[in-house]
């Protein structure tokens, strides 16, 4: 694809547009490994910058990072029997190593409670060793048969946190407590509006008691689940022998939990804001946040405005913005604001000779409208810029949302109707019953994302099951997902 | 190993100290996978550290991260011939994948830079898309039959950074350029003091035309290869068909470089400072900097001097120094003191009600010596000591490093007795040829670290080989390495 070529719309065929935007802003591309995508740095400092923001979220709730092997024995994975049968279908299994053939087999990590948990086993003896607050930060390989950039590959980095506590209460704490972290990343750094709720069992984590997700809304009216946490109750605890004497001496399993989100965030990110000339990327989480170009026509107005421009930039660098100028001789000021739109680079700003003599510059949103803005206290200008586009991109997204939202879907037909046309969220009742899940799936690819929580609620909560009409004991919403 | 007993001591058995000291200290721990080790808390903390160092020294150089796929088609591996000879022995080779045996076996990543040129060849066409200044932090596996906590791992953590250039002079500037940040990382950071040089051919990476290496002399006078970077030359843009237009048209392959550091760092710096209580950590690397022990026996003094412990942790805090208070009841002074050596903690302060009373608190350097100091002012005064401490780690590792290192080593019988006796640096002449190299190996088990460069030569230059007797094409220092 060359830089010249206009991206594939939206309109056209969203998922060409999105491989389009990721490639065209060199945020990943293909290797030559089967499923395996390459991190170029305008992606890799994306992700960079979110595991900065998850980093401190967790650090300060007094978790720490550790790093536990790769490769696991394969045996470890069979001890918990719903994990083994969610996970052995998609592992890389590494047979041979230094030149001969193992004795036992070992897999690389498709996740890494086993292993986690044998070690716990060996660290916790006393209820003072816990809570154990663990997180790590790794990649991942789960065997994939259709993979997209970003949405789904063979291997992924994530983190993945992992807690043992005392109690059932502490563990349930732990995984609502990570769940408002996830949404809170998600809207004040991606601004990527959620909804929260738990998982029904047919779609919860393989060994876990409950898992709770955060499920955004793509453009296409798709969902993403964006991040998980799960209750593991003490499953895994049972599987691995951590226990722990009580303050008077009795040994209980340790209740523990599970969290993860991934590079599939940056997926979410690109799918939530970006529009048909390339990515739109939230300014906090921006590789690049002002791009400054200077603007002129004859050499006499070339040497005033590079200076203006690189000043701007280091005034814009000093207050922790992070900009660049555009002093490219051969390519005109034009083809600069296409090449930095298509790379989602939030902010421009415009120097021309007429500009210099005002002490002014023209500061243009990628999300839209441009004004004059002065030199003197141009940090504070852009600031201002960034906080709004960044407020404004929630917003929309928030809106866009809710008019994809549909209450009170009243019965099979109509949840038929707009799954498979429209799409977007269907809240409606649910009986609960694994057949009408079923039902749902089979007749329109749409799955249940979660029972929703709190705020997510509808009130009054609907009384009857859309599917089969039998009384409602809870609300879901049924949504298409990648 | 109980909290309680005393560690090995390093006169007792240098590499039982070593084990134990890493234990104790909790930064690592012994998985249940063969050769692969879990990194603790306060072991991953230091690597953290780390890389957040040399992370912030790579970006104002102008590299930029990505992150490249774990896994390697088998074939790429094999198109570089020296380098195919010198990892595929050591490679993890995953033949199954989402329950199918793989057409094409996939290794482990043993090093990247087989898939990295793959890119390469893909994003590189014309001199404007050069230098690529690529860096990633990354896990590794190389099969290891002999394996020990961080020195020697079958998996490890590492960045491992790749540059493509236009020019030879350009990638051999770059490998140097690396070099020098090595060396200041390990003396600024690490308090750990190198020598820098080239290596011999036959120590040099697989693939490499010239390898660069820092190299720190530990307690036992053995020396460890702490970080390498390599001038590729243009043997894996050949490999892997990477060439660019210049300015006149004409196609050229690139010049290109790699170079790494991983956790073995942490093994130097364990190897460096620490003595019989366990870990000794240079502030700047110190998982946490500051422990706090408030002192009391009566109920009546216990809040007023925990009290004065909280505030001290707070003004420290505040003024960017990590600090904790041990305010554990069950548990005396004493042990706490005990506790905390060993873990590396490079400041205490102990605050007693004599201390409360006196605005004071009693600053106890982990590397001896104790004084009063006011709580007023507390910050200032501990950064005063941690910069002390720093300073002279620094220069108690070079005095040590200098004592151990002989000058001019006269002759092969002279050699042998060196390095079969107190080993450390010997520097000698050396005529250049592989026979002398390996006779020394096999009479010594000692190797040539470096071919010193800089101000690590001697002055004059010896004039005869150590070994044959020959004329000296350049000098060498050889010691019994890790």
């Amino acid at each position: 694809m060359s830089t010249e070529q206009a991206l594939t719309t939206r309109a056209a065929d969203f998922s060409a547009w999105y491989n389009d935007v990721v490639m065209r802003a060199e945020l990943a591309d293909y290797s030559p490994v089967r499923g395996c995508m390459v991190i170029r740095p305008r992606g890799y400092r994306i992700w960079e910058l979110m595991q900065r923001a998850l980093d401190e979220m967790f650090r300060a709730t007094g978790h720490e990072n550790a790093y536990f092997p790769l490769l696991i024995p394969q045996s470890f994975l069979a001890k918990e029997a719903e994990h083994v049968e969610g996970f052995a279908p998609q592992t890389a299994v590494v047979t041979r190593g230094g030149g001969k053939e193992l004795e036992e087999p070992l897999v690389i990590r498709p996740t890494s409670e086993t292993i986690i948990y044998a070690m716990l086993a060996k660290w916790v003896q006393s209820y003072r060793d816990l809570p154990v607050l663990l997180n790590q930060w790794a990649n991942i390989v789960r065997w994939e048969l259709r993979t997209r950039l970003f949405l789904r590959t063979t291997e992924f980095l994530w983190q993945e946190g992992h807690t043992a506590h005392a109690t059932a209460d502490e563990a349930e704490a732990e995984a609502r407590l990570i769940l408002g972290i996830y949404r809170r990343f998600a809207e004040e750094w991606m601004a990527m509006p959620v909804i929260t709720g738990a998982k029904t069992d047919a779609e919860k984590f393989a060994g876990a008691v409950r898992t709770y997700a955060i499920e955004a809304l793509m453009q296409d009216n798709r969902a993403l689940q964006a991040g998980t946490s799960h209750n593991l109750g003490q499953n895994f605890a049972k599987a691995f022998e951590v226990r722990y004497q009580t303050t008077t001496g009795d040994w209980e399993y340790v209740w523990s939990t599970s969290w993860g989100v991934s590079t599939r965030l940056i997926g979410g990110l690109v799918m939530t804001h970006s529009d048909d000339k390339g990515l739109i990327c939230p300014p906090r989480l921006a590789p690049l946040q002002v791009i400054v170009v200077p603007i002129w026509k004859s050499d006499s107005d070339q040497q005033g405005v590079l200076e203006a421009a690189q000043q701007a930039r280091h005034s814009l660098v000093a207050a922790g913005v992070s900009a660049q100028v555009d002093d490219r001789d051969a390519v005109k000021p034009g083809a600069k604001y296409y090449h930095w739109e298509a790379r989602g680079v939030p902010v421009r700003l415009e120097i021309g000779p007429r500009d210099v003599a005002q002490g002014q510059a023209v500061l243009a949103r990628r999300t839209g409208g441009k004004a004059s803005v002065p030199l003197a206290g141009l940090a504070d200008a852009v600031r201002r810029a960034m906080d709004e586009i960044q407020a404004g991109l929630l917003e929309a997204a928030r809106q866009r949302r809710e008019a994809n939202s549909v209450r009170n879907v009243k019965d099979r037909e109509a949840l038929k109707d707009l799954m498979n046309g429209a799409g977007g969220f269907a809240y409606a009742g649910y009986c609960g019953e694994a057949a009408c899940e079923t039902a749902v799936k089979e007749a329109t690819k749409a799955t249940i994302r979660v029972l929703p929580d709190g705020e997510f609620r509808s009130s009054p909560a609907p009384a009857t099951c859309v599917w089969c009409g039998g009384p409602a004991v809870t609300e879901a919403v049924w949504a298409k997902a990648y």
